[in-house]
């Protein structure tokens, strides 16, 4: 992944810069934005700037999941007759395109789960109970999700393990030097996240994940801000596990992602027991089905997975190149706005890697009246912790506000949010000079 | 539950009075009928026998839920905008609605997991890591579905309990001697189907949970096969949980329900972190949210919620009593010409409460090549072990036909089934008098 933020980020992110490509976006903006039938809503027009936490989906995603109900519906995989051949079909070839979209080596490397937080939970769940010991170290960073975190600090619990925290460098980034003093060859596991839902930070993967496999741990890498955002390759980053969601990426709620390379799944047990996952039933033991099936236990979200591949459909006609160019445009423009202003703290790189999401605060206003007075002018955006209460900790904040773009967000959009920002103002602080 | 199944068979369910019922169902079915889509199909009719595994979905829940994702589509809970107030409003109305359907006396003991799997795994893991030990037993029947033995020969795996199957009896139900025989202070756990998904014995719940209750042991019933087809009262069952699935009810894939008692919710300790299901994470240890979000991890399936509530409302206002009345008279009419001829055995309770399945199969033919020849004209049925293997090693077969039926299922689609009998007949057996 460094490699392309990179080439985003080689010249200085000027406002010039942003501008040529906010005018220019590569794809037709209007058209996109036509599938869209929020922003027909009546009443105050809705300024969607929430992508952090689930994006809007375009009627292309919601029609295509509907038809599948209408005309396609069965139980997949358990029968013989024609819907469920039908619904077998659209299931196996949800899971192709997925396993295509992060370049994964094999089809069966791709686990459907219910969310990124359940994928990111059966790694740390099989790890709590076969593989971590006492004396044995778990390295995650300040800046996890709580997806993350918490279900790390229950492996360590349960296991004995130590949870270890790398630190944010000055740059609101993965510290690369903390890390790396504190791997060591007692470390089992690394894991960290592609993107911040917060401060939006890209930390290094490919060099996180190479430090680790020289100590011989597994990288779990928290893709659910990074996967929607860029162009990903898992057989570059070489990670052994990458969690994300489809609700992030325009597709239905309920569906998730747990890619593992095919050698680990293989030897790995089972996390969740039921219909499908198993090959023989003893009565007091039971062998297990191949991949992927031994992680899929009972009737998967068919639904949902149609609905990811008709998203992934939806993003690969734009282009993820394109989408990155853009989305980090929408974000740089707006970030270069605050910090132009004295009135406003930005949480976010300016030297190193970032993405779609800009956290920030303005001076002496509680984030909750922010978001609340923002919305009464349909501006949609997030304030509290963030599922980041360490992160918060180490940033000596209670709380922050948080814009995140999609694609098919608007500079004008970005325009209205300062709106509403001086709104705020003129609400909690009127007639105070800024 | 035995109530109401005694007030269905207490006269013989005689070939007169089902006919009776199956002329006068108490509803609409032809508009019925009309609400779901797969029956305009081009080409071969399908007669979908195959509701065990999931339903079909009717129009205005497919509607409800595409509404949903263009006009109040958010991240519930964690916002305070528009939308994210539609979208938690949407999914606290749909867990008040199952909340009511099931008759729990509290809506925070309706957790939403995404399938009746998910939803039993929950509690086992839980009892596994946490409250089973060396010497403990765990009960469970042998027609137990995969998604409840498999997770509880984990939970004994893991914990050094005993894992103790009480077995059939002559008429093809739960035999309540044997169970009590096996029952003893010891036993920690009574896992039990609230209806076979092969056989369609429908055990005496609430006899059986009361017994259990009495050891001092948990009752947790899978409701996968029950709860789309019965009214149910958990508060008169008294069950310490129940499980099930949405997709089995008209609903979306990707939805189930977890009813936990409150008081026992709120003792035991979560199972899986993230998001949303924590109050305050400190680096080393988090405290939890209070019910029912301890045991909601991420992102929620919103929309799996919303189209649960619609397919709730939708099996309401036909009314469950006349469901329940009309799908048994289907099954027993089914169940009844089936019994008639000599050539197909059938798996079934004769004088047993009994459900909305058939379990067969053809003398001298495999299951497989029944449901292969069937789906040639159109017939939707399964052929296997239903995840049952330790049901079918008891019945000492290897596999079995299984036509499933709903209410959106006619007399003629009974019929047509006898049509495939007989196409399987000439196929397989041509020339053999029958």
């Amino acid at each position: 992944m460094e490699n392309k933020k990179e080439t985003l980020y080689d010249s200085p992110m000027t406002m010039d810069r942003v501008l040529a490509i906010l005018d220019n976006p590569g794809f037709d903006l209007e058209a996109v934005r036509a599938d869209f039938d929020y922003l027909k809503s009546e009443g105050t027009p809705i300024t969607y700037l929430d992508n952090g936490a689930t994006t809007q989906r375009p009627n292309p995603v919601i029609d295509r999941v509907a038809d599948f109900y209408r005309y396609e519906n069965a139980n997949p995989l358990r029968g013989n007759h024609r819907l469920s051949l039908y619904a077998t079909q659209a299931y196996e070839e949800g899971r192709a395109r997925v396993a295509e979209f992060i370049h994964a080596g094999h089809k069966e490397e791709v686990i459907f789960t219910r969310n990124a937080s359940e994928s990111l939970n059966l790694v740390s769940y099989i790890w709590a109970l076969h593989y971590l010991k006492e004396g044995d170290r778990v390295i995650i960073s300040r800046m996890e999700h709580h997806s993350n975190s918490v279900n790390w600090q229950f492996a360590c619990q349960q296991s004995g393990a130590e949870l270890v925290y790398v630190e944010l460098d000055d740059d609101y980034s993965f510290d690369m030097e903390d890390y790396k003093a504190k791997l060591n060859d007692r470390t089992k596991v690394v894991a960290f996240t592609g993107a911040s839902n917060v401060l939006s930070s890209e930390p290094k993967a490919k060099e996180i994940i190479r430090l680790a496999h020289e100590v011989g741990a597994i990288a779990v890498m928290d893709g659910a801000q990074a996967v929607p955002h860029d162009p990903i390759d898992v057989q570059d980053l070489d990670c052994d596990f990458l969690a994300f969601s489809g609700h992030k990426m325009l597709a239905p709620f309920g569906i998730g992602v747990l890619y593992g390379k095919k050698e680990i799944l293989e030897k790995i047990p089972p996390f969740l027991y039921g219909g499908e996952m198993i090959e023989y039933v003893e009565d007091q033991t039971s062998t297990f089905a191949p991949l992927p099936y031994k992680f899929e236990a009972g009737t998967q979200n068919v639904g949902g997975v149609v609905g990811l591949h008709a998203a992934i459909d939806y993003m690969e006609a734009i282009g993820m190149d394109k989408i990155a160019r853009y989305e980090k445009a929408l974000a740089e423009y707006c970030a270069l706005k605050m910090e132009a202003r004295e009135d406003l703290e930005v949480y976010r790189p300016r030297h190193s890697a970032r993405g779609t999401a800009v956290a920030f605060n303005i001076k002496g206003v509680h984030p909750h009246d922010v978001s609340t007075i923002m919305d009464s002018i349909g501006i949609a955006i997030r304030s509290g912790h963030h599922c980041t209460q360490p992160l918060h900790r180490g940033l000596c904040i209670a709380a922050s506000c948080r814009a995140s773009f999609a694609f098919y967000n608007t500079k004008e959009e970005v325009d209205k949010l300062f709106e509403g920002i001086d709104l705020v103002q003129e609400t909690m602080n009127p007639g105070e000079v800024r």
